[in-house]
């Protein structure tokens, strides 16, 4: 079983299903801003993730897919609105909402993919307890992500950011969706209350790794690989893991580089480069290399009380898969 | 009965219940600029409606509450989005949330609130048939506020607009809401089908009035009555039920007077004063009122095969009121 496969066919698959979400509207440039992203594509791990869980409950994904439109939605919707936030300009290689259709239409464009998704929600097929369950889940994981998001703006703006406090941003403003995903999937798939417990704390360890491979990817390649401004975290002075050790471990002289460099927006490519070597010389990109690795591990303990099934063996590939990719 | 009265009253007792959606929380900062509307008061005058919707159909608004909590959170939701977009500096006497916490966390504020509005109609106790009807109808009314503040944007950018386009525009961006209102008062009192249909079209047309009063009182009233700035809506170029009845009915002078002037962010108060005064003399801002003042009987028709309630005259009074208040 190849995961790279079995990712393109689910994605593909997904990519049919939730266009009745998408379709065009009036007025025109609302829905051709909602539409934007959603369109440009994306690998659809949220909902293979949805899709992989509900099936190693059930064996069967066909019930979880409006649920996964709707985190894919969901999604979606927290991509533009922090585009705007974060003044990012790119995004899967295009120019991201805000900066094609303006930031009025942008937000509008957001609210409306955020509507649509509890849409999608609505159109799952379960009892009206586990709807509750599944919409509560649904609710509180908006909640921690723009929470999550929040902090994350609040770091920026701070000198010193501890391991703790990062770890338990990215909790809410990446982890929580993948937590939702494997857990709605769970739930929808009726699995045992051991099995949801197993795949909930799977998803949010996986939500971790992926995060910290994220931005550990933001460091160790170019541009034309990850489709967005490199560098862009230096000058922000983005609070990842990497700058998170480098802080903690730089001795005055570092210090000094990083108290300069670290969040200066107009920090020139050479003094990037700069922030950059220090990060890779206090062993902070492996470090955070490392990090991503370590939970990987811990996702599969997690999802040990599973049935054996193929929807089980690609968890652990998609955990593999989480540390492995290059973009 | 006195509609004042049972105003306030109605707002205390509806102030009470919906703090529960309101506490403090982490990162501070979102959650004070997601408190800071809310708590800026305002009439409740749609949590008051799905009040008397209710009522009327059950003769107790108790079960209407947690609704009207969410009706609440998503009206303040989108004022504070539509504020950004409008770049509107003061609300309720006070400055709007992105001018008081910035950009940024005033989206997510918005997001907060939007995100907590449906944690409130998770409150609901209904059967599982009448919650999917409520939360559709939920789901519904936010995409036509989206669409109606879109189609406002766009009106801005056009130099004409029809009078059917400007009633399309604000029936989705304020008659959505009312008619939500008073639906799902309706639709949680138990009310039959034929009672649901008269409480929603009452909602859609007291949106209607509601909004044309506004733009009515923003052109016939001062700064301190209003606590927002005059002259915001000829500076911005727009397209009012009155500045679309004068672009209407002016001559080639009385066009270059507005093709000049409305819709010129520069304009000066003397320039807004000329407009204003072309407003009045091609009797315009007295066709808004006219029009408001004929749709308060349309709603009131509308309401007919309700019971006798008080309830029922309270909604009387709250559509006369509608075209009676002064801010």
């Amino acid at each position: 079983m190849n995961l790279q496969d079995e990712l393109t066919q689910r994605a593909t698959q997904f990519n049919d299903y939730w266009q009745q979400y998408l379709k065009k509207g009036t007025p025109e440039v609302l829905y051709d801003a909602a539409r934007h992203l959603p369109l440009a594509g994306g690998k659809r791990i949220r909902p293979f993730l949805a899709m992989m869980a509900c099936e190693s409950a059930s064996g069967d994904a066909a019930p979880v897919m409006p649920f996964a439109a709707g985190l894919e939605l969901m999604h979606n919707f927290t991509l533009v609105h922090d585009d705007i936030m974060d003044h990012s300009l790119i995004r899967r290689n295009l120019p991201t909402v805000h900066k094609k259709y303006g930031v009025p239409a942008a937000i509008l464009s957001g609210d409306l993919l955020f509507a649509k998704s509890f849409q999608a929600v609505l159109d799952v097929s379960v009892d009206f307890p586990t709807f509750k369950k599944l919409e509560h889940a649904f609710v509180n994981c908006i909640i921690a992500i723009c929470e999550g998001q929040q902090l994350d703006i609040d770091f920026e703006q701070r000198k010193r950011v501890t391991e703790q406090e990062y770890l338990a941003m990215i909790g809410k403003k990446t982890g929580a969706l993948f937590e939702l995903a494997a857990q709605g999937g769970g739930l929808i798939g009726g699995g045992s209350p051991q099995e949801v417990a197993a795949l909930t704390t799977y998803g949010a360890i996986l939500g971790l790794a992926f995060q910290i491979w994220d931005d550990y990817l933001d460091m160790s390649s170019d541009a034309a690989t990850l489709g967005k401004d490199i560098g862009n975290d230096i000058r922000n002075g983005k609070k990842t893991l990497i700058a998170v050790h480098s802080f903690a471990h730089a001795n005055g002289k570092h210090k000094k580089v990083l108290d300069d460099i670290f969040g200066n927006r107009a920090a020139t490519d050479h003094e990037v480069q700069k922030v950059y070597d220090l990060f890779v010389e206090l062993g902070s990109v492996e470090y955070a290399r490392q990090r991503a690795v370590s939970y990987t591990h811990e996702a599969k303990d997690a999802i040990a009380v599973l049935k054996d099934t193929p929807a089980k063996k690609l968890l652990h590939h998609l955990i593999d898969y989480t540390i492995q990719r290059e973009k």
